[in-house]
């Protein structure tokens, strides 16, 4: 039986994740880690039984550590917490699903340990790339991308050579307004940008999906993932998501994956690599349906946050942490109807030209650069 | 440089072999041969300088050594011929492209050198397919198929368990009569079967592309080739032939192989494996350009000929020479107007209905039944 943390086990994806283990029985869980849901981090104890568990708010797992008294589980908290229980009982798997620049530590510390890291977090490889693979290398961790597009990529490269890769062609359903012009953009509100196509997913990652934010992220993180140049990372739209993306090689054979819109395949396949296994959430895809797959040519004039994702991402340096500090700020005051939603990508180019450029930052300039891009973007709102 | 004997040179899958070959400049060719091309085999000894040069047909080949003389090029002839020109002179890979059962034979010395086979003949699968697979094993040779569903397969596969497929899904073009209902299909003249929307081929592949044979046969080839049960092996319909085929995995996840409808990219990966090299045919998908790419379900009642091969593979032996025999001559009939379109299910079932079974044949018992097959449908027809 292998053994696996979860850490960021009560969002979105770590409830998948969890529901992946508790299926399959092939996991004994060491730890659990979360932000500040103890209710349902206390279930998930009860559920798996883990050594230790860790609650990023000290006050939540104050709560915890009363809650689970009887089980035997350790309680930690804070950043602290989470590196003891990271680095003090290391599993075969760590599945990070820590939302935001929080799993930035986190997962460079699993990185560290050698062992295989099932990876959702997005921050993480688009802020510090520069330093978590150089790590992975060192430390002969495995680092396998659970997020859909990633997780086609890597297994279109399997077996093969990364020299003779062409393009690397990631594909975007093209959010909720494929076909909009510029000025229709311009009026868009919360409630529209929030209907995505064929994921369900979070307000944040939605209005990313809706400017395209989260196709520029994606492209910085084929970047690292799978080094492989800028020049030869493209993304192309295809509105049914049914193709999860496609390796283009020199020969000009294509290998794409394709599959149900189901995150619960991509979280199977980090965690079972090499293998695919059946369990009873596996939703086949009925090909038979499929009447019109179609790909369309990337607008980049429509969609500047790509262009601009891909520049940012061949500077390195600070300036992914900026584009994504400033991303984050900008959608926050999108969300809260402060400014309209061709602004977004407006704040986000006055920040990045007014940030100072830092050539390889540590952990901390990588945050702070984070931070101030952030803080840029709500001055900028406040004196508008 | 690695050395290659093209056996079959002078047929349009070997001709466009010899072009690869000429193009790369990565390969020393050892030796040639041909059925009866005198003409384009002594070109091609003029362009290549094989040490050995094999012509079928007994005049051809004395006229080829006439011509020839001042090469150096040793001329063999008949099947003796061919066999001194495979075993005496091991290549790293023999590319056989010759057409028919004459294959059978030379595929068996090729697979016992040991060496790299780039098989293009269908044939000597789909009759000896039970005498070819072993003997790959006791071998070591590397048998990679060139035409493009099995290609396709191959590449979908590496690096994978096979014992995780859930389904091969070899696609179909639908030939030219997609959609037809079984009394239009019934009228089909030769003229309109040879109309094939998109791949350009020869008068027999393209019959049996309208018959959808050519899938039957393919599904046999893959069992074979890729050791998967009959039952995890199906026919989809992809009109466009973009997706040249697709394994799907047990969980949910599917490899699809996609590119040009193109025989140098199957040829090219055949002799090249694992790599894959640009040279100047290499064509390039135009992805923005896709833009309905469908799937239908294999219609098993308008073309029972794909299931009728189903079973044939099933019950092994030598039915799937009888098939192969029954057909070719059927298919031949129809070119010569003497049977309906709709007639050639039918010569084929009672064929293999008339047939002695024979559980383990040799090679010689493999021919038999298949002169006896077409045989049959001539009296079959004679009679009729």
């Amino acid at each position: 039986m292998k053994t696996i943390s979860v850490l960021g086990s009560t969002g979105s994806i770590g409830r998948q994740t969890a529901e992946v283990i508790a299926r399959s029985g092939r996991y004994a869980v060491k730890a659990l880690a979360a932000g500040s849901n103890a209710t349902l981090l206390e279930t998930q104890i009860r559920q798996f039984h883990p050594r230790a568990a860790c609650l990023w708010n000290e006050a939540a797992a104050a709560d915890l550590k009363v809650r689970v008294r009887d089980t035997g589980t350790l309680v930690l908290s804070g950043m602290e917490g989470l590196r003891q229980l990271i680095e003090e009982d290391v599993p075969d798997i760590y599945a990070i699903s820590i939302g935001g620049m929080i799993a930035l530590q986190p997962v460079l510390w699993a990185i560290r340990t050698g062992a295989r890291i099932a990876l959702s977090n997005k921050e993480s490889i688009v802020t510090a790339g520069h330093l978590m693979m150089p790590a992975v290398k060192e430390s002969g961790a495995e680092l396998i991308p659970v997020d859909s597009e990633h997780s086609a990529v890597f297994q279109c490269l399997k077996g093969e050579d990364k020299a003779k890769v062409k393009q690397l062609w990631i594909t975007a359903s093209g959010g909720p307004f494929r076909g909009w012009s510029r000025e229709q953009l311009a009026e868009v509100t919360p409630a529209q940008a929030l209907k995505h196509p064929n994921w369900s997913m979070g307000a944040k990652i939605t209005i990313d999906s809706a400017t395209m934010m989260n196709k520029g992220f994606e492209v910085i993180e084929a970047h690292y993932l799978f080094d492989i140049p800028y020049e030869k990372i493209d993304v192309i739209i295809h509105k049914q998501s049914i193709i999860h993306s496609m390796v283009e090689y020199n020969d000009g054979s294509i290998m794409a994956q394709l599959g149900c819109p189901d995150m619960h395949l991509m979280i199977k396949y980090a965690l079972l690599y090499p293998n695919h296994l059946y369990d009873q959430n596996t939703k086949y895809l009925d090909l038979d349906s499929l009447t019109s797959l179609d790909f369309r040519k990337m607008d980049y004039q429509r969609y500047p946050l790509v262009k601009l994702a891909k520049q940012v991402g061949q500077y390195e340096g600070n300036y992914g942490a900026v584009l994504n500090g400033a991303n984050d700020e900008a959608v926050s005051l999108f969300l809260k109807k402060r400014i309209r939603f061709s602004d977004i990508e407006k704040y986000i180019l006055r920040t990045l030209k007014a940030a100072h450029y830092i050539k390889d930052p540590d952990p901390q300039q990588i945050r702070d650069s984070h931070r101030w891009a952030r803080e840029y973007v709500d001055e900028l709102w406040a004196n508008s």
